[in-house]
């Protein structure tokens, strides 16, 4: 055993860590939980007048690498990053895991305070949805589709969620993932169409080794739903073929990828859909920038993915 | 004949005017005129950066008395003054006066520049509503009594547009009249609600020497029908003396009301209501503070006024 005791470090390693963090940290010395609407709004405002520009990561916390990725990027495009950590209940409908969403905030704090974080948001639910609220954001049309259409008023909730954490953190730019990609075109819609004043930035899915697209909910996952999963990247990479060697018409696409999920065990395929990139209309003809996106349960566990034909597949 | 011709002034009059103007201008030395949003946000970027104090008045223009206390006001609250001029074409229904809503820029310019205002927003609809435009807020509760019921998608237009206005002109305060009483609690409920972090001031209705609310439509009456829309604060008045009488039946108090507004000619009334302050719900009893709202056609234009029993009345 250790004999410092578990969980306790070398001193100097800890001081070189913590001295490559405050290098890349942006305004205060140590990273600030703040829970309160008010004060993060008054914290925000003082960076701004103070020149420096604020990177944004919303989640929904216990972070994976994928997370990680994203305030890495917020470090690298901006002086000051606040991540928040919300599981937002009105983007859960009644049968679905709000109250199960895997949750671990000592976790999710030491991996921001490791990867440069200047504030995590975290606030109560009273305190985003008081008694009274009445307030929700709509966008009509990209949310028709793919998960839209199998999760009625997930997306209202994510929209309203959203513009609400852009009015409290202020940012001049917000990173998310591609993985969620009907939810941040949903995001770049709302923003653009608000005249919400900040950048929204997509970045590639990160993806585990052999491919699966990290999220919070693989951990629901067993063993052999592990290995089922990966149908999901199968089933894209072999529509990327497909499309590469020339084939247009997206329903021999989708059937050629079904065929991959439904051959995995516990798989019960939700969507197999090729949309346009943009408004995520279903194509029939692939004569435009288009999205492969699927959602599969494996097991009880809902998974979604999504490749944009033609592009590089990330890990 | 003033020898100088019509609409010329004393140069040395005209002089000390500017030179008042200008004291109380806050950034530039003339009102500019801002089309864009990119180019609004920029110069509200700037001042808000120089430690300056935005004050916001969104009108649809036409302006008349009533605009001109609430922009002396923001002058009053603020360092920086910035009305917006748009007939919003979404908070009209289809068989509203979208079209025929007077308008009279070059008026309105005018009288901007004399009361010290230091930029007029005036976008175009394709810049507030571009192709593709597909955005809402709604404001669930507060929107659906009085012209919420009347007046189908108003509120929801309401909000939307005073959400990418606030968006666009980034102020620290937004004053409003309170003739548009339930438009002032959606507002208000859209601002607590997703959080935007700026102050709402709502302002005491304007009214003419003989008490009618001023508004931008009372051109569209006739001399006639201008006598008749005095039935409207008389029937408010009379609803205050049987209030501070010691009356507490909604429906008593509404009945003598309308028989007065009934008793002028050209009037049909759309609604008389006494309602919550806050929640805008009917309410039978006056047991809490309580507004009484009514809208009434005179002749062909619609007129809305209303009244917090027991507060003062405004001229």
């Amino acid at each position: 055993m250790d004999p410092k005791g578990p969980g306790r470090k070398d001193k100097t390693l800890e001081k070189d860590t913590k001295a490559s963090r405050l290098a890349t940290r942006g305004f205060f010395a140590i990273m600030r939980v703040i829970e309160s609407v008010r004060e993060m709004q008054k914290c925000s405002e003082t960076v701004r007048l103070s020149g420096k520009k604020i990177g944004f990561v919303p989640t929904m916390g216990y972070f994976h690498e994928g997370h990680l990725s994203l305030m890495r990027e917020a470090r690298r495009i901006s002086d000051f990053v606040v991540t928040s950590i919300y599981v937002n209940p009105t983007q859960f409908g009644p049968k679905e895991d709000f109250s199960k969403y895997p949750r671990d905030f000592e976790r999710d704090h030491r991996m921001a305070e490791d990867t440069g974080v200047d504030v995590i948001f975290y606030p109560s639910n009273d305190e985003m949805y008081p008694p009274q609220y009445q307030t929700y954001v709509n966008v009509e049309s990209v949310t028709q589709n793919l998960c839209g259409a199998s999760r009625p008023g997930h997306f209202r909730g994510v929209t309203t969620i959203c513009c609400k954490l852009f009015n409290i953190v202020k940012a001049h730019a917000a990173v998310f993932g591609r993985k969620d990609y009907q939810q941040l075109a949903a995001i770049k819609t709302m923003v653009a169409d608000l005249n919400l004043d900040l950048d929204i930035i997509g970045m590639p899915t990160y993806r585990e080794k052999d491919g699966l697209a990290m999220s919070s909910r693989n951990v629901y996952l067993s063993a052999e739903e592990r290995k089922s999963a990966l149908s999901l990247i199968a089933s894209l990479k072999h529509a990327q073929r497909l499309y590469e060697g020339g084939e247009k018409r997206a329903e021999f696409i989708i059937q050629e990828a079904e065929k991959i999920i439904r051959q995995a065990p516990y798989t019960d395929i939700d969507y197999v859909k090729i949309c346009d990139a943009s408004s995520i209309e279903d194509l029939r003809l692939i004569d435009t920038q288009a999205v492969m996106a699927l959602a599969v349960k494996v097991g009880k566990t809902r998974l979604i993915d999504n490749h944009v034909l033609g592009e590089a597949f990330s890990i």
